[in-house]
Order: C-alpha cells, then structure tokens, then sequence
C-alpha cells in the first residue's frame, strides 16, 4: 500500500505568522501524498468579539449557535484556509481548500441535545475517501478546515482532531497512513513539568500501564483515546509532538502504534 | 466537443434566502457539466461595516485595503461559498468551492496603481483550465467566489464577472462553452424603461448598430464589451438574462454571439 500522511496544525501555528511559515514550509518538504487538517478557534473568538458574539465554552467545546457557525464559516473556511492554500501555492503545493461539504467529503450528525446544547455541532458520520481520493490521485493536496456538513445543506462545526483521526481512518482503506499531531509540547511526557521527558514509543501495553499509573496529563487522556481508536480502525501510525518531527532530523516525539 | 456552462450570479441572488434557493434548484436541474461563479458584495459590505471597516467604491470598483481583503475572504470563500456548496450538496450536486488559489485554478497580477489604487486587487494572468478539467472530470462541479491568488501566497480580489468569463476562455480549450450571466432585467433591454423591451439576439453587427445608436445603456457597455471579447477569445454563446433563462421554458432573454 501506498504512504499516506495526515498533518494536523492547531491555532497556535495559525495565529503565528512566522510559526505558519516555517511550519508550512516543513509540510511542503514531506514526502509522499498528504492532507493538512487545520483548526482556528483562537482568530475565531477574536473575530466573534469584535462582531459581538460572544464564544461561549463548555469543557473546552465551543457551543455554536447560528451566529458563531457564521463566523466560524467565515473564519475557518474563508480567512484560515484559503491564506493556508494560498501559502502552499507559493511553495510549490498545488493545494485544494476543503469544508465536509466540499467533495461531499465529511458528512456528519448534529449533535444530539442531552445536557448541553452545542448547537450546529457535528460528529462525522461517513468519510468519503473515493472522493478525496480523486483529488489526491489528481495530485491535490486537500486541506481541511473544521467543518462538515450534515447533507440537507447543513454547515457544522466538527473537532479538527476528530475531523483528522476519522480522515485518516477512511483513507487508510486505501493508503498506510500515519497521523502527525503537531502541538506545543515535544510529545507525551512521562513528566509534565519536564519538557524533555518524551515517551518516545507507546503501544496498547504500554498504555495500559501508563492508565494504571495515572502518568498521563487529563488533557492528554482525551487524545490518546482517540488515537488508539484510530490505530484499531486501520490507521498505522500516530506521531505527537512540535512541528520538527515533520522532518528527518529530530526524533524526538511520541510515536504510537497499537 | 462536450458543452459545459458557466453560470455567474450576483449579490441580489446570494442575499436572499428564497431566491438562492430557487436558484440553486435550477442550476441544479440545468444539464451536463457546470461551473458556478459567485459573488457576495452586499454581505461583504454588511460584514466589513459591523467590524469597522469602511466600503471605499470608486466607479463601483471596491478598494480593497488589507482589512477589506480579510472581510471578503471571510465572505466570499467562506460564508457565502460554502453556505453554497452546501446547499447545492443537498440537492445532489456534489459542488466543491473554489477560489482562484485552490488547485492554482486563477493567477492574477495585482492591479498596477495608477491613478488610483485599487489595494489587494487582481487581474486575471492565467486561468489553469486543466487544473479545473480534472475537477470536472472527477465529476466534481466547481464553484468559484470572486477572489484570485498572485502565485507568491497573496489572496486578490478580483471582479466576477471577469473570472466568469476568463475562465469560460479557458474551458473553452476543452469544451463548447456557454455563459450565463443571471441579473435582475430580463435581457439587454431596447428601452431601459420598458423591462419587456428585451433583445433576443445581438451579434457583432448589431451591437455596432447599437452602439452607434447609443440604445445601449451605460451600465450595460462594459459588460457587452466584456462579452464579445470572451466571444473572440472561443466562448460560443453567452446568454444574459434573469434565472429563468436556465430553464427551457423561457426563451426571453439575450443570447450574444459573434
């Protein structure tokens, strides 16, 4: 099977311009086919302030009622994304900007009301890979923002780490695709007060001995259970750390595998 | 040669919830291989007024400063474009929006000041109408907002009216092209006070009677110009009219060919 990779930036290198370049730089030299998966909530919430929305969070979940979905539409699909194409084109990358909705790509469920509303929230239901395989096979580079749509003409507000572990998982029926988380922190540390203790590798065992110790951060809890539903949906690899890794000559990060 | 149409409408549709739904119904219906061009000036303005920034027009040209640029990629490539995609997805089209930055579809060179300057503007260089093909091709329906990119990573505003036709050129390498121009009049009208009075066909001959009778009025020369040049570049038929042109049922609007 043919590689695959899947780079998923956060705000952090979003908001940064020099953080962006350097970044986008390193993702134009990776090898091989490639998707970018980006977020946006901090230029998001800056742009509601000055339009007089408020952003409303619970649990780090940003409720999206009419208003913020607009800005969200505008600021993730329009002002993010397409500067983020534009920069690819410069460096060579014949780029493609992407919603759920284009392509028909990620299509996904509102989110249920139970305690909390989240309002024009979705969870992904389908990938269409064939899809995003036609522009990967036309040689575009598909790069997607957090949002998906739920078919009947819908625009929802999805998770990006969501949007890149279920992309990945749907285009591992095609490709050996690996995953690279790129956050702050040089991976998973065994201590949070010390940046350099990286786990450098984690399986299923490992992992269960980690739970078992409480070493893993709350913040982190969330992402590696996602990680190995990825892992045991077919993806083959998952890569955490800072945007380095993208590159041959530093290998220190945290590579999980099942 | 395959025919494909090129189908351009205007703020007056994009503003309104029950037109852009007729509309979107019959672009849906209209057969075989399409593209949709939009623009979104109305929202834009609206937009860029609730954040403080002011619409600078001059000769109904929009000056396009560094925050109005950030405003119309906000509107145009994101709420308005993907607002479209979505709807259209709904109806089974499976749309994917575009500006000129995604798949290098559009480069322009911003505009050279003179005596005035129009800011973050572009004029169409090169339209990469295999670079679009293979959209159309994956069966993909492309629809592209009115913004170009200059190549080295800057977003251009850019007239759609002219990325309309542009890119009808260029698809015309390929295909049998056809243009519709959707507006608010029935046509080009013989007398402008009498919405009836529609032309049906102009051809070189008669627009040069028409000009020297000066029956055409001032806001339609630019776009009659705009016409013949497409015609001269291997557009075959451009047709101007209201939305109901799309369909079979009407035949009262303008159809112009050489």
């Amino acid at each position: 099977m043919e590689k695959l990779s899947i780079v998923k930036i956060g705000g952090n290198i979003i908001e940064d311009e020099s953080s962006l370049k350097a970044f986008l730089k390193l993702f134009s030299n990776l090898e091989g086919k490639k998707i970018l998966v980006h977020g946006g909530g901090k230029r998001a919430t800056h742009i509601a302030s000055k339009l007089g929305i408020e952003s409303k969070m619970i649990n780090g979940r940003r409720i999206t009622d009419a208003d913020t979905l607009e800005v969200i539409t505008m600021v993730y699909g329009g002002l993010v994304n397409k500067n983020v194409v534009a920069k690819l084109q410069a460096q060579n990358i014949n780029a493609i900007g992407l919603t759920g909705a284009d392509a028909n790509s990620i299509t996904s469920d509102k989110r249920p009301v139970k305690d909390i509303d989240f309002g024009y929230v979705g969870d992904v239901k389908k990938v269409a890979y064939q899809s995003i395989d036609k522009l990967i096979q036309a040689e575009f580079t598909p790069v997607f923002c957090a949002i998906t749509h739920d078919g009947n003409g819908q625009l929802l507000n999805t998770n990006a780490d969501t949007i890149t572990s279920q992309v990945a998982v749907g285009m591992s029926e095609l490709y050996e695709t690996t995953i690279y988380y790129c956050f702050e922190l040089n991976g998973v540390l065994e201590d949070i007060n010390d940046k350099n203790s990286v786990i450098k590798h984690i399986n299923t065992k490992l992992y269960s001995e980690l739970l078992e110790k409480t070493i893993i951060a709350d913040g982190m809890l969330p992402k590696l259970e996602n990680c190995f539903d990825a892992l045991k949906n077919g993806v083959k690899t998952i890569n955490m750390g800072n945007t380095s890794m993208l590159t041959n000559e530093n290998d220190n990060f945290t590579q999980i595998t099942l």
